[in-house]
């Protein structure tokens, strides 16, 4: 009962500290946004709401290139709003607090992921796991913020963003600030599953997939002792996997590359974003084994498995992971900094025509290994 | 390379004590065999392969009628051989012992699960999973012997089985034998996965299906304290779940039984043999929580799931288990009759109609919870 009262002065206080804000200015700002499904890139004027008492505003410094951003403007997860400003990796500066932020100060470096609030009180909540907030988490962009007036959250690809400082990241000061913003994504969703399948040294691991997220998924594999094998479906990308520390590479479009693998790993991440068979890595896993799943296809090419795959292979597990905590995201975020993990990026202007060309780019999976728009070039 | 001579050894071994065993006479033995894709059961003379040195003669007691017998004789995992004698699940005496035999003497009860044979020296062999053989276990019918001049093994609805000792089981002498068939499949197939996941008391399980393996799953998860929960398609069963001490029974068909199940459990064991909507039970689990399916549908009525469902529902597992090995199954027999956790049987008498009748009820949902036929009253 003591625990219904203090969750509802909780909430009084939001609300009350929202409608504060809603009251103050709101804040303009540009960015680059599609107008309509599967469109082209072109400058966008919008505005955020004011910074709040308990709100952060960042000025975007980086904003990476996710692959979900390509299926969010293409509209491959169901219907979209439109004009949309993608872009859930983010890292900036902050320019303002609200008067009860004491967690950053004017000038630090932060940074944004997937999330930019959830309900706080749920099970999953006070668990920190936002992501999985039993009243919804709400997206950084295509989202809407219930507690900012239901307005349409819009992404990273823009000059500023406001924030509650609690689902705000700091980023320390000596990080290598123009590859920090696809840790909050790529990183956080690589990382966070291959802690919680306890990855350690000796252990076979495979990660399927070698984009944005897998190129993530081996370092953090091999800065844990694992023994790599990278899947993709090209053959460019081998020499890059064994710089990377990989000891194996399989080109799943190689029969003979594919021998031998039944049975054999500790875990599996698979980061596919498209179509595949699911039950090809299940067969590859030993006993005890599990397969985390973080790439989502779109729904048109959405792969199944059918129950009797996991009965004959049986005591093989597979779960599915999403994103990661705010707080786990702290700690990825200073444990890839500290031992220097950052993603290997192409920084681009931020130009729609150069963002058109690197999504076309994603999409012929031709990126080594992430894209990220330098904000302060846009015009 | 010591490794390998000393399994080479074996494999010698075996094939000699193989050999001599195929040179000593076959034993006649009789049961009740189906002689067609859903026929009819009728009485069915055959033979069994001589007593090796490394064997024992089993003569059956009781043996259970597990559901998968049923799938069998219907052909729905496939094409299947004719005339069948199903059953394995076996309970009896032993009535002859090879001369290497040192684990069984003349006049000990022993029984017989799902498996008679595997290659014993593999990965999966040498760590007690057996069911998972990488060169196939030998089930104990529809199998093919390779240890014995690959005869299509006949199950224990039968007077008589000649088995390796070491895939027999010891049943203590205090069992009550005429339950203790049904544990050598439901139980173990039960018992397996609840153990394998760390089921502990408080934890929330469900048991969905309660059939044969269900209602021993039941009685193994309230033994160690959890707070249990039987789904089911009926309300025939709800006092009998209440009975074997379950907190709560949903009935599936009542939607008011599902409410406010998402995010609750820390363990579901499905036991479902028909198509069902597996993700509304990955839905119910918590963070953390796991799923374990051994209820096999018929391949005509195989369910599936979409590779997004694990996603939604993040960092919940969902994997499949196969009976146990034979170090397990062992355990699982002797945990069981110290803690006098036996099936519910009703016992017919070895008689084809009966059978066919009971096969019936099976299929209608109509037992509580196992037959098991009484193999003396063969004639």
């Amino acid at each position: 009962m003591k625990k219904n009262i203090f969750f509802t002065m909780i909430g009084l206080f939001l609300l009350l500290t929202t409608a504060s804000a809603q009251n103050k200015k709101r804040i303009p700002t540009k960015g680059l946004a599609v107008f309509e499904e599967k469109g082209k890139f072109k400058p966008y004027e919008f505005s955020r709401h004011a910074v709040g008492d308990n709100d952060i505003q960042i000025e975007i410094l980086y904003a990476g290139i996710c692959h979900s951003d390509l299926h969010h403007v293409h509209a491959a997860w169901g219907k979209e709003e439109f004009p949309m400003v993608p872009g859930h990796e983010l890292a900036g500066r902050v320019v303002k607090i609200g008067k009860n932020v004491t967690k950053f100060k004017v000038g630090d470096y932060a940074g944004i992921g997937c999330m930019v609030g959830s309900c706080r009180v749920c099970d999953a909540c006070k668990q920190n796991h936002e992501q999985y907030c039993e009243h919804g988490a709400i997206m950084t962009y295509h989202g809407v913020d219930r507690y900012n007036d239901n307005e349409h959250t819009q992404g990273g690809y823009s000059k500023d963003y406001v924030v509650a400082s609690d689902f705000a990241i700091k980023i320390p000061a000596d990080a290598q600030i123009e590859k920090v913003a696809p840790l909050l994504c790529a990183g956080i969703t690589s990382y966070s599953p291959i802690m919680y399948a306890g990855v350690k040294r000796g252990d076979k691991v495979g990660i399927a997939g070698f984009g944005g997220l897998g190129h993530m998924g081996v370092q953090y594999a091999v800065a844990l002792g694992a023994d790599v094998t990278v899947f993709d479906i090209t053959e460019d990308k081998r020499q890059d996997a064994m710089r990377m520390g990989a000891k194996h590479y399989v080109n799943v479009n190689n029969p003979d590359d594919l021998k031998d693998l039944n049975n054999t790993f500790n875990f599996i991440l698979s980061t596919i974003p498209t179509n595949y068979d699911m039950n090809m890595y299940l067969k590859m896993l030993k006993y005890d084994g599990q397969m985390a799943i973080v790439g989502l296809p779109p729904f048109a090419q959405m792969p199944t498995i059918s129950l009797d795959k996991f009965i004959w292979q049986g005591n093989r597990k597979i779960f599915g992971s999403q994103i990661g905590g705010i707080k786990e995201t702290q700690e990825m975020l200073d444990y890839s900094v500290k031992n220097n993990i950052y993603p290997e990026v192409v920084i681009i202007d931020a130009e729609g025509s150069l963002v058109d060309e690197a999504y076309k780019n994603i999409m012929d999976g031709k990126v080594k290994f992430r894209y990220v728009i330098d904000m302060k070039t846009l015009k």
